[in-house]
């Protein structure tokens, strides 16, 4: 299944079959993108003995058409219409964008495209911006590497300190990313050391190139960029937005930048945060800060996006007042409404730091007059770093099926007006993401940014079958129920052997990889669980807390706020519990750690198990890779399960109530 | 009290006055040392209007003379007598060595060399081999940095990638060293890299050049090398110690190093050490692989030395019957006899890897047919990282004054036949060691290494007096009283602050500085507290533990082996007891750790008054420099005490008894 030096990953040959067996009709006119189209379509008639024409035929098996006619509107930019009658399936778009999103749309389908009578269905995006952060470096970083917190190889972008030379594989990873919706990428580290911080001005040549190689899958190329740049690039003294030769020089420059890239997306900023320059040195507000870079790429089109994630990293452990959850709401709320339109504040999902369990952050909601962005992490760096399955689907859709205010008010998938952002974790790794498993998290992100109230389970089913072409295979029921039993419940099983109940954070400093119960536990991160001999747990209530669940709007701030309503595998994220306390599932806590560890090790076992049975179904090299890996996760979760049984026995004393070993 | 880029540290030109202002009689032929000495002589003369004639002149106030009759007679390579009468002072040695250390000597004495009269005294070194091991690399590691666990700056020897061009500060720290009595140096890391395992051979010109810039002053240049040499360097299929062109090569690579180097020390070699390569992967024993080098430096007078640090550095924290603290013993003792004559053990001085606190290593006493060095480490790892004041004089004294046999038996710096050798601490930072408090420890190791029995107090006295030469100070009395009063007792203030009462290893992972109470708990490294709910410590009797006390001999297995006769110090290195234990000091253990981390943080916060009151009579730089860095000690004291504190309040539950905050 290898294309090249490198996975077809969800685009395999074979996946285009039943497009590639029919006689097509492409009817758009010209443009990159509807070159693109025909493009595919022709190599997969070229394969399976179907034909394409521009254009004519009456016989057309598929039509792919583009029309500014009453049939393409309402679809907008990058929507598409798919019908089927009397023996011909249509794609209908207004334009390229939305003909190629209809094409990969009927490869999804298969054969069934290709059946019966279909009424006409409109398919368009329900986010507009569908998002990859690359947190690649140009200059390779001597701690963090070349991708900070990259499990993939190095950067699929950056090679020797430039841009690569060949950009084949970008243009390959740009159209795996068209195939599940993603139309944005940030090519640089939110963290912009000296090296990457020219990319905005005397190497924005390399920026255009990547994204020459980007724009034929419908793809606009963003930038991270410091907020020194003024001063790093510029020379100015300063970099205080509202000093008007800063402002001017934002203006040129990002001028310059639209003159190398004319559909520019825009810049991604990282400011006052974990050490990064910001407006809170010259006395200004984020707001300021974000717009005076979103006034310069306004005359454009061209958008910021203003990471959230502000908050001391240089607190006191022994300050129990102090709450790094909820510093994003805090520094934010009050900006509310003083956002240009083109800023978008770019917010993670939940108020730490992408642990495998958070509740949504409370800021979601609650800056009405303001495009957010929700951003979620695909790079697995506290969710097993790639060498564990953790399938993301499933938290993901929690999170955007969410409703801040409760009832029946608008769920995050709606209130993400700036887009949906993830943390990718593609390099160039021969899999594309290091486990091969790991490709659907990528796939699932973009589909869920495409439409946030999709089924998971549908999307983890439409990766299976373009991925590995079940029909194709000698058994597919059993090929496609093993991958489903070793993804499905894989979040799941991650989270029963890890850190307990929603309290994050029990990883080796720095890495992050592997447990250290109190490895951030007297940090200056913020970042603890306060587990004494009698119980465990950050009382986070507004009662006798920090007031964090007081932030909630609706029913939350009383659900959460209560140890009686806060659900069980939120418990220790809200509240500090004596170590017998009852949970609603009716198990205590400490007998809830004990046994989700040692079934979270039971369910790795089984995993690995089906994985072996899948030997004669699978490409080998992917089935070696996956099997070796599965190899460490086991380890890694048996080391995780003894760890924290033996912490949690040797403070509490409880000893298991079903007597299994803990040393 | 600068010369030049560096501190004069011991040797200020002040320090020569009294010989600098006399007329001196040299008679004692030519060679390179007596060269030295006269440089020596002439220098201070030059400064303080003195002069110094060779041979002649009948009205010398100091004479210094090598003499191969019965004056020189017992003195040895290295000894010399010293006398004074009819207001002539008279140093007399076998050669240029012997005189070499006289002339320091009488630098030591001052005023008080040229008063009254004084009887012959004949001074000779209690130990031949007087070492230090520089951890320095010569390509600058990722991790590690050039010098590991180097806290001053770079490498004295090594820039660039290869030597020193300009050696003139080798030179000057030879200079140093042969003024406190240490007479060998290992120039390059016991991890042999890549890069550095070429000095052995294509590289070996640049070690003669250090050697030359090292021999004027006494000090013979040793190498660490790798076991692998004979694959790495001869690309032999194996390094199996018993194969004939193994040792073949060694002798003919050997012969090469004293080509370049006639009067080279040997080798320094970790094998079979934390991932070295050694002799066990040819089913050999240690003294297998030490005998086939000692057999290559054999003709020369060459030695070897082989350390004994080999352990298990993958155990499994869940194992709780092996013990690293075993592992030397295990190893070595059987081969008591085995080893050549010019194979040396390097034997740490304690069973585990340098802590504030541990007994003394089993192994040192117990291989009497074997020649023992004892290592001990200069480089302040465990016990501050020269960031901390930590004068290490106090702890090498009980070290090497400690009888293994009990009783009226040998002392361990009798015990040391091989020699005493120190892992160095300095780099190439101005101040040699980082933290100019720190150049004590380098001169309090040379002169216990020369006179084991040493009083310690009275060489920091004489450190002082060289250093600070107090009395051209205005307040010779407050500046002496100061030094001491932030010297003395500055091992017991960290040991108060830091892990208690000998459990060890309770340091951030990987770097080692600052507390992690749990940091290496749950760790591959066998470094384990076992603290739960109800107490803490690791039981290593050999009633019910594992049986680590029933390597000692003499009393001490019984001393050690018994909670009741376990000295307080050592008490949670031999024994795991409840918090409740009441100590031979009359508090319980948890009382004691809160008591005496209080009690640290005070002793630092008095040390850093102390030294705020001396600004006047010290240099301002290293005035500066020293208060620098009690800022951080007294920050990082702070951060032990609470983190310590915390740990144990919330797994204890025990509340202070004198109700003092704990977080």
């Amino acid at each position: 299944m290898r294309t090249g030096d490198f996975d077809a990953a969800w685009l395999p040959p074979a996946a285009f079959r039943a497009v590639g067996r029919r006689r097509t009709l492409l009817r758009a006119g010209d443009g990159p993108l509807v070159d693109t189209v025909h493009g595919e379509v022709a190599d997969a008639c070229g394969r399976f003995g179907g034909r394409v024409v521009r254009d004519g035929g009456e016989d057309a098996e598929l039509v792919l058409e583009v029309t500014g006619g009453p049939a393409g509107a309402g679809l907008g930019d990058e929507g598409f219409a798919l019908a089927r009658r009397g023996g011909t399936t249509t794609v209908t778009a207004s334009g390229g964008r939305g003909l190629l999103y209809g094409l990969f749309h009927v490869v999804r389908l298969g054969e069934d495209a290709f059946r019966g009578e279909r009424p006409r269905e409109e398919h368009r995006p329900a986010l507009a911006v569908r998002m990859l952060d690359h947190w690649d470096n140009v200059a390779v970083h001597p701690v963090m590497g070349q991708v900070e917190r990259g499990y993939a190889g190095g950067s699929l972008f950056w090679a020797d300190g430039r841009a690569r030379g060949d950009l084949g594989r970008v243009r390959a990873y740009g159209r795996l990313l068209a195939a599940c919706g993603v139309n944005a990428v940030a090519v640089n580290n939110v963290n912009v050391h000296e090296t990457e911080a020219h990319l905005l001005t005397d190497r924005i040549g390399e920026v255009a190139a990547i994204a020459d190689a980007l724009r034929p899958y419908g793809i606009r190329t963003h930038l991270s960029v410091t907020f020194a740049a003024p001063m790093v690039l510029g020379s100015l003294p300063t970099a205080d937005p509202l000093d008007a030769a800063v402002r001017a020089w934002w203006r040129g420059a990002t001028a310059r930048v639209y003159e190398a890239i004319g559909d520019f997306g825009g810049y991604v900023v990282k400011a006052d945060s974990e050490g990064r320059p910001g407006p809170f040195a010259y006395g200004r507000s984020h707001a300021d800060g974000a717009n005076a870079l979103a006034a310069a790429l306004e005359p454009y089109g061209g958008t910021v996006h203003w990471r959230t994630f502000v908050y001391d990293h240089h607190q006191d452990w022994r300050d129990r007042s102090t709450d790094r959850a909820r510093a994003a709401y805090d520094h934010f709320t009050p900006l509310d409404g003083e956002f240009a339109p083109n800023a978008v504040l770019q917010v993670k999902h939940g108020p730490m730091d992408f642990q495998v369990r958070e509740p949504v952050s409370p800021l979601i909601g609650a800056m009405p007059r303001t495009r957010l962005a929700v951003e979620v992490q695909a790079t697995q760096e506290y969710t097993g770093q790639q060498r564990h399955v953790c399938w993301l689907g499933p938290m993901w859709s929690e999170v955007l099926r969410f409703r801040p205010e409760g009832g029946s008010g608008p769920r995050v998938g709606e209130l993400a007006r700036g887009g949906l952002v993830a943390v990718s974790n593609a390099g160039d790794d021969p899999f594309w993401t290091g486990h091969p498993l790991a490709q659907a998290n990528l796939y699932t992100f973009g589909r869920l940014a495409w439409d946030p109230r999709a089924d998971p389970g549908a999307v983890l089913d439409e990766w299976i079958r373009l991925t590995f072409t079940p029909e194709r295979s000698a058994d597919p029921v059993r090929l496609t129920d093993g991958l489903h039993a070793v993804l499905d419940g894989s979040w799941a099983t991650y989270e029963k052997y890890t850190a307990p109940l929603g309290v994050g954070f029990m990883v080796q400093p720095g890495h992050h990889y592997g447990p250290s119960v109190d490895g951030y536990e007297y940090s200056p991160w913020g970042t603890y669980h306060f587990a004494d001999r009698d119980g465990v747990g950050v009382d986070r209530s507004t009662a006798t807390g920090t007031g964090y669940a007081g932030q909630y709007a609706g029913p939350w701030a009383e659900v959460y706020g209560s140890v009686e309503t806060c659900p069980d595998e939120l418990l220790l994220f809200f509240h500090h519990v004596p170590y017998g306390h009852v949970l609603h599932s009716g198990r205590t806590v400490i007998q809830h750690i004990y046994d989700t560890r040692f079934e979270g090790v039971a369910e790795v076992e089984e995993a690995r198990r089906v994985w072996a049975g899948l030997a004669d179904l699978v490409d080998p090299a992917r089935h070696a890779r996956v099997a070796e890996r599965y190899e460490e996760q086991l380890r890694s979760a048996r080391e995780w399960r003894d760890q924290v049984n033996s912490y949690f026995l040797r403070k509490s004393g409880v000893p298991d109530a079903r007597g299994r070993t803990i040393h």
